[in-house]
């Protein structure tokens, strides 16, 4: 019975994929006798929280009636009031959460305000779902370091490009529209110099009523060419991390003109984890990683990569000279490898995708 | 309503996989007033035709009814007296054929003598799917080389085994259960000498009520060691081809008293082709080739693979001196690569993989 309901709120707080970050997804919904009342989901950052659609959905008549949520209440006035105090005050009898705030500065204090006032609090019911649809928000308020989800399309002999560059495509175009529903999910996409420099790409989201990620390039010796499409979207969402040690002043000027965000850190072979913390520290709360091969393997070695789908078409190249998508190691057996975990196999059409999370 | 029969013959001469090489899968239903009275299919290479068993099954009650068979009966004496014959001394009225006989010398011939006693005869029903069941019979018959199957398991990134040679294991259990049953369909496997001198393999289909294949291995220097696993069953099923150019006698002989069969080709580098045509005059119709590396690229560069089941584990392996399932080869473009075609994806737990056909 609560399983129903709260798969429900599940299904709602999905809705707003894209449109929250860096805040969580939540959904709500408000049950009296065996029925459902009203229904809300968090939709856009900035906007209501998903109980208080539900709670209004349902007026008056949420008085004595349940509501089902999939996060933990707020109880602290932020840019809306505290949720929890709105529950109250409709009059809800009980109040059923799947997962607790991950904040360790807040979480139990919506649960204990509802519960001081008389209210009925359940907690976990699907926790592990709600989980996994905030894996996101959750790792990011906890770390505070974006969240790295990979993304890459390779040939059945693990290539990316052929010997002279050329990559297109290798997927096909139901695996290309799910890499713009990616694109569209994390608020920021990443790429290596390299991959600026060989394929020019803008990174953009081509989806209907979506929304563009931040652009971030890693280029530490700040080769990235002012003509390129990233430079010049004129949109504040493009972001260069270089080198602190780069004192190209001249070139730094320009592009802080067109509007660049460009970001330093130390040395010249950044780790990834603090690319991720300085990221995250810039409010991008998870990151698709597009390539190329040199981030990806950096990512892999330092196993930071919190979640993938990594694409697979029906071709062969066959070439050692092709460009993996992964290189650089050295493994005796078999097992020393790296393994993918929980891992999901995607069909899309002639193409097949293993999604996977830490 | 035809279709409907037809569907269940196709399941019936499935039933027979494995067991009638080189004779064709073939299922055989009789209908009479919308009522299945009779059913049967190709047990057992050798053994009585479907027809003979549905018919026997039906009984005086095939007098007037209609029998659906998925090839065309034969007209001939073989093994067995002519299907076609007992059709007609049974009595039927009409039969359905899904496909007709591949061999020239005799296609057609069996429809006639139906017709010729005053037999309705419809043929082409579920011609496709008939055709697609009988694949390796389609092509044996009428090129008199073996089909050629490929089977590898590989890394995400196409790796076969370490750059130590290490491959236990890649794929998981349920796709080398699959994998058992592909050498239990197939007549032959297939691998080349590197394979033998590394992994010593026993190639048998460990399946219950299965059958070894015959086990063939490409060693054109004669250097498989006497105490190999495939050189020891003494079951008559281990052929080893090699080159004309060998003058090891005394291996030759020791080889056979241990009941292999050795084969001779031309040169020192067979082609794959050549292969099959040998292989196909020895009787077998079907060959899983379980690799190398080298065989396999082999057969992608004459484009002699017939079809192919290419399964892919969520690991990773990132070294450049791995070994992958295909090399050699160098592609400009993406395009230019190898596209597998008629694809289909099938999921074993963690594991995927391509199912392909020509």
């Amino acid at each position: 019975m609560d399983k129903k309901y709260m798969a429900r709120a599940l299904e709602l707080a999905a809705l707003g994929e894209g449109a929250v970050n860096p805040n969580p997804l939540v959904g709500a919904v408000v049950v009296k006798n065996g029925k459902i009342i009203g229904e809300g989901y968090h939709k856009k950052y900035g906007g209501p929280h998903a109980e208080v659609f539900a709670l209004e959905s349902a007026g008056k008549e949420a008085e004595g009636a349940d509501i089902y949520v999939t996060l933990e209440p707020c109880s602290h006035y932020g840019k809306t009031p505290p949720c929890a105090k709105k529950i109250i005050e409709m009059g809800i009898k009980r109040c059923i959460v799947a997962s607790l705030d991950p904040n360790p500065l807040v979480s139990g204090r919506g649960i204990k305000m509802l519960q001081d006032a008389g209210i009925e609090v359940i907690v976990g019911v699907m926790e592990k779902e709600a989980k996994e649809l905030n894996r996101v928000f959750m790792k990011y308020i906890i770390e505070k370091k974006s969240y790295l989800f990979l993304k890459c399309g390779i040939t059945l002999d693990g290539k990316i490009a052929t010997r002279t560059g050329n990559s297109k495509w290798i997927t096909n175009e139901l695996a290309r529209e799910k890499v713009q529903k990616l694109r569209n999910k994390y608020l920021g996409i990443m790429v290596g110099i390299n991959t600026v420099l060989k394929d020019d790409p803008s990174l953009t989201a081509r989806i209907e009523n979506g929304r563009d990620p931040y652009r971030i390039v890693i280029d530490p010796n700040l080769e990235i060419p002012l003509e390129s499409k990233i430079v010049n979207f004129q949109d504040g969402k493009s972001i260069v991390i270089t080198s602190k040690e780069n004192e190209n002043e001249a070139k730094v000027s320009i592009l802080k003109e067109k509007g660049v965000n460009v970001q330093y850190l130390e040395g010249k072979e950044f780790k990834v984890s603090d690319i991720l913390k300085k990221t995250g520290e810039l409010g991008i709360d998870g990151i698709l990683l597009e390539g190329g091969s040199y981030l990806i393997s950096k990512a892999f070695e330092e196993r930071v990569i919190d979640g993938g789908e990594i694409f697979i078409a029906p071709k062969i190249l066959g070439d050692e000279k092709a460009i993996s998508f992964i290189k650089g190691f050295s493994f005796e057996n078999i097992a020393d490898g790296f393994q993918l975990e929980n891992v999901k196999i995607n069909t899309y059409g002639n193409n097949v995708a293993m999604e996977f999370y830490k």
